[in-house]
């Protein structure tokens, strides 16, 4: 079985030097730092449920590779029931951290890459789906964490890349016989600093002449030439000045973390490229990427983030005395409606699944159920954030920290006043754990996170058969009769 | 094989002779009626898609008593397979006929009717389901036409039966050795004049006293004691004077066509009796028939509706010459979003099903997922609606009648100023079948359709498991730990 | 005082001969033909309220050209007291016809056309504010109903006039010494046929070219070359065949009446022409028209509407006795709140009304508010209605007709079995006043009446002044500092 | 004129010395600490705009008990016109310093206050009015900062004060010649610890036994016995923390602060006690309270930072080079729709307003219109601020600090990969404002401020005359008639 312990996860992590400044300072040990610690935490817990003989179905796939068991993180899905199990997984990961599986993104390149580079050398006599396959065995048979990277920093998005600043999309700025060296960055990244590998992959639609920005590759963590600058916001201020991180919102796991990732005429050896200058393949990439990544991100990972946010909304409601009311009761309703429409969009996705493309072996959900995912969560996100604010109350957002309650002071006045149909303490830590919720990052993460609507509603409009739909119409109508098609001559 | 053809369903139903009313007359021949005709020609139509090759596996099953072929519209889901042919059979038929597929009612209520008849005899040593079974092989040997009939007419909704006229429900008025005597009387039931059989089931909870309403039974067309009354709206009076009926919305199927069944002391044997009594077994029966129902007619049936309203809507943009400016692919985007988002919860009922009771062979769709269906439904297609209503802009509603074109008075003026980039004809004959959809009676039948939609919220409120997201909350806010225990005690 | 009494409208009208074809015939007497004679009467209670003394402040005032007490239908805002009586007028008509007041749309285009001949005359030394003026106090004098029509028929919407069949849009196809000679055709004009006068108005904004089309207009009823087209539905058929008007929707005044007004090479006298040529202020006018018109007809109008439907969904809730559940009480709330919120919208279009064009002393509603008023009127009026039928439930699209009470076969079936708190004859009257809202042309009419949601959308974007926003944020972001601005060259 | 400088405020601030705690430290001096220093500089702007003559009308007011100018904060409405100026100036501050007018909540609760002691004296022969009056006069002649609480910290919400801790509601504990003696707290109070004075009044309709709590009085701050305890949430800490505020959301003003104020036995003299056992006016008091603040608060302060959220939105769609594309187009023509609504309802509220009580001078807002203008604000400011976040993108949560531009390490690459049509410096600044607004408090404030949806529905509810509405439906469903009458007899 080649799944690593928590331990050797641990020890792993510990060797890694990236070069990551957050907040202004340069981040010396990643699993000290108070605001990549929960990121190591964060991703220790995924390897902790791997091995744990509960989860075993979803947390664990067996390899087409190798036939051996690995964990789902490095798993091509080869099948529908693998494209379920893998929401699974999204949900279940969302559920038991509260933030981002950080091996997750970088688990959605991995279909995409594998059946893109699949069919470049199917097309072209290419060798890149076999490097890719060598370079997977290598990352499955260490249990690596592999991050992953498509969207560029783009500059002005009213240009194209050639006529602005050409690093504002990574590319190949010069070949050589053992590799290429690449120049750019990548933007909105979780956490690649504290990755093995980063996977940098293709987030431009190229077109002839942009050859250099086709382009697909993977880098290990602090390579000459990486720098990651973090995400830096007042989430990120508490954790680096908290006392005690038991009375901040998500305590253990934190923020969902991001990075830039620039890339200053880094080196990638040949057997690490994937992808240089097949233009007519970058968007095939982007696709494929874009629905699994709205199944399981845009869709079952805020639905596992949506069970909690229901289940502390709840509890709420029941501590402050009102879950009978008939409107609390509504709104609740409401929360799970929201709650299991992207569920259902993400299972619809994963079991109208198919091989993509023929041949390869490669399952891949239907894109029109995987963008309607992501385009559902979209809403229904911001909606149940909504419907928790507003049953949560003020409090969410105008309590005291849950600090005041040791505060010789006034710990008792703290007690006393902010005690319902249960303690303070109790009281104070479930509104600070809303409000990690309703007052923070997520909202706009949710958006953000597998692409903009605008997106997900492009492709909904193009892979709908409207033809098709038209002749429905027109055959009840009684318009494609040869009576009615004579009636027209007169 | 056990399947009719159109006809011998042709000749069956002109042997009918239901005493049946529309609009203060006695309607005599059912095929040639104006308004029962479209019933017919759509029930028509459902057998001609049974043997057509086309849809051989949409339209049929395996009959599980007797391993013949049948038509689907009779058949026992024994599989996750078949409630997914259920539902595709539901989308088909709507994107075929506009209206009603006059099978599926009946269709919907004999799996719950299985499901817990096989429970009753299993729980009590009664023989229903064993009469049941007799009756299911009869029904799919002769390949007949089953409505069925849950809704009673209720009277003061505030009032349970026993304290109101109890006719409002109906109910066993007599036991007699060779079976029973029922009054009362059933309302919304599509077309049970044109059905052979009339299935009468329960749709009240029956508490203690009140087992004479908990009540299933058959009775085939036209028994003694039995009046249809059926609906009449401005629908049924344009098809009843129509001079040319190509001229109206849908002109072949029409209208979903509903009425009150009255049974006024009808007689029906013991053998044709599959529940008497039993009222702990209601709302099991009720719960089952509600998720078969809200899966296939809240959620599929609609799905194919949505499909057509698409198609016209995208036809009179096309036509109007709108159809590639922006806002008018926002909004047909928009529509086919809200039609792909029930196909998803239908699609996830069907998948997610089990068999229930277990044993039973008889498949169920996931309860949470089927009312899911059904309620984004509601919302849902009153938006697409409004969105075709929207797009089409007045002449959906301001239109004169398409005979004026032949009207040698008037008619060049017609064909001149009514034309676009189309004819005025085919623009005419398309406005008129988006009418039917934008300002007539769909609208509000898809909220009444399977239930209004706060029984669906109540469903999805109770089927959902509160506790186990209180904890997942109350985990990851560090509460379930021995040291925040302890902390509450000081 | 120049207002009539209905008898003298009565009379009047009963002297009309407007060539009219409905249904494929022609009408001969508007009074008794079974869909003109519903507008015939809205029109006769609109004369009758205006001497009503109680309504006295809503529907008359005093005009200012000759100090008369007039009916407000035929008077020019003077201020933003007259813009708000306006709106009360539209409420009020709404609330007592449940129907179009036909005296309405062409009382909103006189302000407009008040003020922009008055600018083109000042700005170019034209006669066309004179000659208006002396029409006006014509109509005054006589308390005439003035109908309006702005909308052209179109034709290709992609394309201009002059790209397509020139009478596409109404336009001047011959000038002489004595007046115009005019052709086209304007369509969804209320009740044209039933107006002593018809307005004629641009409905496009002219560019250089197109000055044929440029072009305002009154004509009398029935003068050559006219001929009217009326629109033709279900809810037509049904009143022309209704054995007893009692038992259809709105059983007096019935849906709203529209036609085709064809302009057959017209003669119009000069002295009746408002605009020739004058293409640069055919905008001017649209957006004068529109704005008044979407305080009035989008908003306030359908606010009258929406209290009918809400009194009518209340009454239905009695009835059924269900008023006091927590979800239907939910319900008219929110029917209440988007009823309020569109009368807010129009309220603060009228109060925040101006001069327009300063000068000229014809008052204006605002115009971001006044299109608000329309565009959340589309969306509220939708869900108004959906919210109707959604408590109403299946009857009010299931139900049989009201003369089957009167059936001696079966008229004690139906009293039986649809009374409920109340008897089945009150129970299905209102069912079917429901009906007629939620099964019927009013949704749809909802959103073309007073222009599509994209129109509203276009103004409000145009007249909100972002700059200003943009600042406002700037500045509060510290970002209009000199200091700031330094760090910006750094 | 009785208005102070900004200086003169600056000076009288600085002697306050409030028991504050915020994130379990004692604060000392309010104009330095890094929390408490933006509510100062909040106040001080709202000085220094009350002093600027551009704003004079807005800002200023005349005393209906002096006849001197005063600030408008210490206003009591004499007409419709001041509730319209008084609207405008919650919409100017909100703009002019996107976070709470900190003089604001207080102002709202006199107008109430006015009325209801006016009544009691008048119903009872008490003197609480004359309290208020001389009380007022004091407040406006040295133009004091009035803070105003009302919620309760409530403890269970199912229970009434006296079936739990009794101080679960500020109560008299003791009744003396010279005055009372309180206990309680208030909560959501924004910063009552920065102002002058402090206005307590009941949040609580009171029964029969609740005398003790029927209770409105004033104390100036740092009086004995009450001591505040601070909000403290992530943005506190990024403020506390930060080493330059020019790289915080909104720099010089910051959140809106609020804290609990605890009583613990405060005295309060006679002549500051406006109402003390008149349990029957607790709720005049509240709902005269909340329609003017649901006006303020609810509706026009939430246009002002809907305003800032446009003009930031706008921008940096311009920055990032989109702001021409359709879609963008539509979703800021979405949020000004929104915005306007909102508007239009505080407009309609404030012109639809009233004398109340008759006599007393006082005027209130429309009931119906101030609690729509709350409940539009709830839904719509939700929707701007995930409009702003889906414009703005992951940036607006994903961004690095603005330090790193000056950090010598990685200032060029952050300068150079978050450029976009307009310098990273520009990008961040206005991305981190937007942070401000869709990750930060003010979406909850939203709900909470002014009270939970669930209010408003009932208030509009309860204002609402259901049977005017249903005798117009009847009327119209010829149901009013003695034909009709008769017909139900037989």
């Amino acid at each position: 079985m080649a799944i690593k312990t928590v331990d050797e996860y641990r020890e792993r992590i510990s060797k890694l030097k990236p070069r990551l400044f957050i907040g202004g300072k340069k981040v010396e040990k990643l699993a000290d730092h108070p605001i990549t610690k929960g990121v190591v935490e964060a991703t220790a817990k995924v390897y902790e449920l791997t091995l744990d003989p509960q989860y075993d179905d979803i947390m664990t796939a067996t390899s087409h590779l190798t036939g051996e068991t690995i964990s789902r993180s490095l798993h091509i899905h080869q099948s529908t029931q693998d494209l379920e199990k893998r929401l699974e997984m999204a949900r279940l990961s969302s559920q038991k951290l509260g933030t981002c599986n950080y091996r997750c993104p970088g688990n959605e390149m991995l279909p995409g890459l594998a059946a893109t580079t699949w069919e470049i050398d199917k097309d072209k006599g290419t060798e890149y789906y076999k490097r890719f396959t060598e370079y997977l065995k290598h990352a499955q048979k260490e249990d690596l964490v592999v991050s992953g990277s498509v969207t560029d920093t783009k500059g002005d998005r009213s240009k194209r890349p050639l006529d602005q600043d050409p690093d504002s999309y990574v590319h190949v700025v010069e070949k050589r016989s053992d590799g290429i060296i690449v120049s750019g960055a990548k933007q909105h990244t979780t956490a690649g600093y504290a990755a093995d590998e980063n996977l940098i992959l293709p987030g431009l639609s190229c077109r002839r002449g942009e050859e250099d920005y086709a382009l697909a590759f993977a880098v290990p963590n602090g390579s000459e030439g990486i720098t990651y600058i973090g995400q830096y916001n007042p989430y990120s201020v508490e954790r680096e000045y908290a006392d005690d991180i038991r009375y901040v919102g998500n305590p253990i796991y934190g923020q969902r973390e991001t990075c830039i990732i620039v890339l200053d005429r880094v080196f990638v050896p040949w057997e690490r490229v994937f992808m240089c200058g097949e233009i007519e393949y970058t968007q095939k990439f982007i696709r494929r990427f874009a629905k699994t990544h709205r199944m399981n991100c845009g869709g079952a990972c805020k639905v596992g983030f949506m069970d909690l946010i229901i289940g502390a909304t709840q509890l709420i409601a029941e501590y402050n005395g009102i879950s009978k009311a008939s409107h609390i009761v509504d709104k609740i309703t409401r929360m799970i409606k929201l709650n299991n429409t992207s569920l259902a969009c993400a299972i619809a996705a994963a079991h109208m699944g198919n091989e993509e493309p023929l041949g390869s072996g490669v399952f891949m959900p239907d894109e029109a159920m995987s963008n309607l995912a992501k385009l559902d969560t979209n809403d229904g996100f911001w909606e149940v954030i909504a419907l928790a604010g507003d049953i949560a109350g003020g409090i969410a957002v105008t309590m005291p920290g849950e600090m005041e309650l040791e505060n010789p002071e006034i710990g008792e006045y703290v007690s006393k006043y902010l005690k319902s149909a249960v303690s303070a303490k109790k009281r104070m830590r479930i509104a600070r754990f809303i409000q990690n919720w309703v007052a923070g990052l997520h909202g706009v993460a949710t958006y953000q996170g597998a692409g903009p609507s605008q997106n997900e509603m492009l492709i909904l409009y193009r892979t709908t058969d409207l033809e098709e739909k038209k002749r429905m119409a027109e055959e009840l109508a009684n318009m494609t009769s040869r009576e009615f098609y004579n009636s027209l001559k007169t």
